[in-house]
């Protein structure tokens, strides 16, 4: 597909369907909604359509189909794997006008939003009526529902509590042929014909447009502790993560961090306990959840004779609200941290949690023989280890034809145990150049047969998820 | 598709991959696997085929594929919608051969098992590695893994833990063109192209077959507290559910028993505690677990405040491990006392769980206006709710033509509060006239586009799910 221009005929009819301010072909606009976070890439769509209502989704997606031009449906332009840009330009759609909460249902614990409501913003209103939407992504004050449930986005409180697509109960879709439908029922449990509804999470955009959600809620737990666990290796910190669970806790976030992340990072933080220091091989960040005290202190325990039992130095337990937040600040900074201090490139890789010190010990090796430095943290209690590559003082042409080799190395180790290539960012644009190492030809012929089904014209995010 | 018989070289060829003993054409087989739980229907398939492997498997899916002849695959024959029923004859793919727990992986708390093995047996194997598989069909000593993952099976603890798709990480299938393939990884968590694997969960045998699953397990918990709860009117005890979650407590189970159903099962059932003498409008049975017996009271101290403030009665703790055991296999045997009562019709309505009296006082007006009877109980927690039509002295007229007109009353009225036809037992061979209620026909065409981009020659559990 090449890049393909909105003009003409389905430029007047875009603008009569939305309005002449909704339709933006300026460079500003364009350039604006033509990336995310990924690595700094620049896609600008060739004009960038913002409906408000479902009805006028439909319209310029049925717009699209008759004149066959792409659609790139774009969120909070937070993605880590290119899936809202806009690779073969036509109409960047942005859902950022469609952001209301629709209604917070009490009485069942569920909620309806639109798809441009911010993650963090949901997040507090159910938790002024005492009710809590658990998943958790590090960008939660930016990226919006929408994104986080077409890339299957995930958080520290997955552990205990599950990904978006354990909360996604239905979903309002606008199809590629701009038909409007449900793709369930808002109830837990569903029996009834094939689940549309979770094959929807995770599809990225190319099965359709997400233009509402009933989401599942939780009571908000009562209480919380948090604690930070320094260790002198970062192999032993992840083997306290497995043992952590076979001792019978299941932390609500296991978090993980290694030494020159958190260095990085704690230039950036303030307000940190003042104990944190000295900085030793890498540290785990633990939180426990529940609503009895006594309970969570009983955990505590059994967590940190686990700990103990792996070496750990002194546990630092944060001890007001004020401390818990600057720890969490900090962990959610460190992303931003480790790209303030040099360009770099972000493999999602997800294991099973026993395989993670072979996995990190796998990619320190690849690194050493490649000579690339990576930085790696993430949400070890699931398995799931963001691998940043540095680029430092690497060369361009390193960067551009050798990692690639490179980066396919560390997702066969990946594979070869049990694990795959994203945990929580999804394959988008950059992935899947690396499709053929988890997936064979006949696992992808299915996912191209369901593509298929939903997209027949090839209109709706093309150049995503499928090489 | 007319009745298909398996002779000549497809007979051969059966024999010739699995052995002569192995594909059984005479009639006792032949009935035996022609029924599962399914309201007395009998569809024995032309030859009943055992295989031993997943090579077997596929062996014989590609002969069914090359002569055109159907395949329904066979778990334990205890499904509810009719999914293992060989409406069109052809090969009865029975796995009861293939019921090896291949492997308990503690440290990764996983477990990867071939599909025939019995869900009693796997909870029980893991159990005793402190570990703990939680979907629990009332059917759990006689229905199998792969039964349930193709139902896509709940039971009482689904309303804490989730369903069985909830636990299913990785499957190994049988396509209908006889490749083999795993649809995932080991991963707790993934976002690496289209969910295959939980698209199968639930599928119903439509789009391939389970030749091996790898489930999630967690810790098991320490402690139970399980009560049963009287109400004199059944509509007090479904608003106690709602309001038990909104005070911010989660139960491990919340059923429902309506009065008739305990009465039934009483007279089949031992060792129940003597208090359960009269019988009022309805019970609650109530589970909580966790691994702090103090906590745990707390919970049922917050229990008892909202069932006290719903008029309960006097609240039954069950006080011995005996009686716990006692008080769940009443309410395990509630199905089977209700068939020795008279023959009936079971619907699997669900709906969002503060829905439930509207739903419980719409379903007996329709059966006053309609002139039947209904016994109710099922998982309130989650809001499914099985509706059961008692047929006791209704003429056969009455049953075969005007009670359809009346189950699509109900399946309306469930529908219209936000509910769906089927919470757990799948849509199979009987459910399939209502699916019109449920979804319109832009959803029907997606779901016949999947089946097409797996199953493009139809012989895959013809009949089933899709009218």
């Amino acid at each position: 597909m090449a890049y393909t221009e909105v003009k003409g005929d389905a430029l007047r009819a875009l603008q009569a369907a939305l309005g002449l301010e909704a339709v933006q072909g300026d460079e500003e606009a364009r350039f604006a909604y033509g990336h995310d976070e990924t690595e700094g890439l620049s896609f600008p769509p060739a004009v960038v359509a913002r409906p408000r209502t479902t009805e006028e989704v439909a319209a310029v997606v049925r717009i699209c189909a008759e004149h066959g031009i792409p659609i790139t449906p774009i969120g909070g332009r937070t993605g880590l794997s290119g899936g809202a840009l806009s690779v073969f330009g036509g109409v960047g759609l942005a859902l950022d006008r469609m952001n209301a909460i629709v209604g917070i249902d009490e009485r069942n614990l569920q909620v309806t939003v639109q798809p441009g409501v911010i993650t963090q913003v949901l997040q507090e209103a159910v938790s002024a009526k005492g009710l809590y939407y658990p998943p958790d992504p590090s960008s939660r004050g930016s990226c919006t529902i929408g994104g986080n449930i077409a890339e299957n986005a995930g958080g520290p409180r997955a552990v205990k509590y599950g990904v978006t697509r354990d909360f996604v109960l239905n979903l309002e879709v606008v199809l590629p042929d701009g038909e409007v439908t449900w793709t369930g029922a808002n109830t837990l449990k569903n029996a009834t014909g094939y689940d549309l509804t979770r094959l929807l999470v995770g599809s990225e955009g190319t099965l359709g447009i997400i233009t509402k959600a009933v989401l599942r809620l939780v009571p908000l737990p009562k209480e919380t502790r948090l604690m930070l666990v320094p260790f002198s290796s970062a192999e032993k910190a992840c083997e306290a993560v497995s043992a952590t669970f076979r001792a019978g806790v299941t932390p609500s976030a296991m978090e993980f961090i290694e030494r020159d992340a958190i260095a990085w990072t704690m230039k950036h933080s303030e307000g940190l306990p003042s104990q944190i220091s000295t900085v030793p091989g890498a540290y785990l960040l633990i939180e426990v959840d529940g609503d009895h005290a006594d309970a969570l202190m009983r955990d505590c325990e059994t967590i940190l004779g686990v700990m103990e039992a792996h070496e750990a130095g002194e546990v630092l337990f944060a001890q007001t609200s004020a401390e818990k937040d600057a720890l969490w600040r900090m962990r959610r900074s460190v992303p931003v941290s480790v790209k303030a201090h040099s360009a770099y490139k972000e493999e999602d890789t997800v294991v099973p949690r026993y395989e993670l010190p072979r996995l990190l010990a796998g990619v320190k090796e690849i690194g050493r023989r490649h000579g690339f430095c990576s930085v790696c943290y993430g949400h070890a209690g699931d398995g799931n280890l963001h691998v940043n590559i540095i680029k430092g003082d690497l060369s361009d042409a390193f960067w551009e034809h050798e990692l690639p080799k490179a980066i396919r190395e560390i997702f066969q180790l990946t594979v070869s145990l049990g694990g795959t290539l994203s945990g929580e960012h999804g394959i988008g644009w950059v992935q899947r150049q690396y499709m053929d190492i988890a997936f064979n030809t006949v696992q992808m012929d299915l996912m191209r047969g369901i593509k298929r089904a939903f997209d027949p014209q090839g209109i709706m995010n093309p150049g995503k998820v499928l090489p």
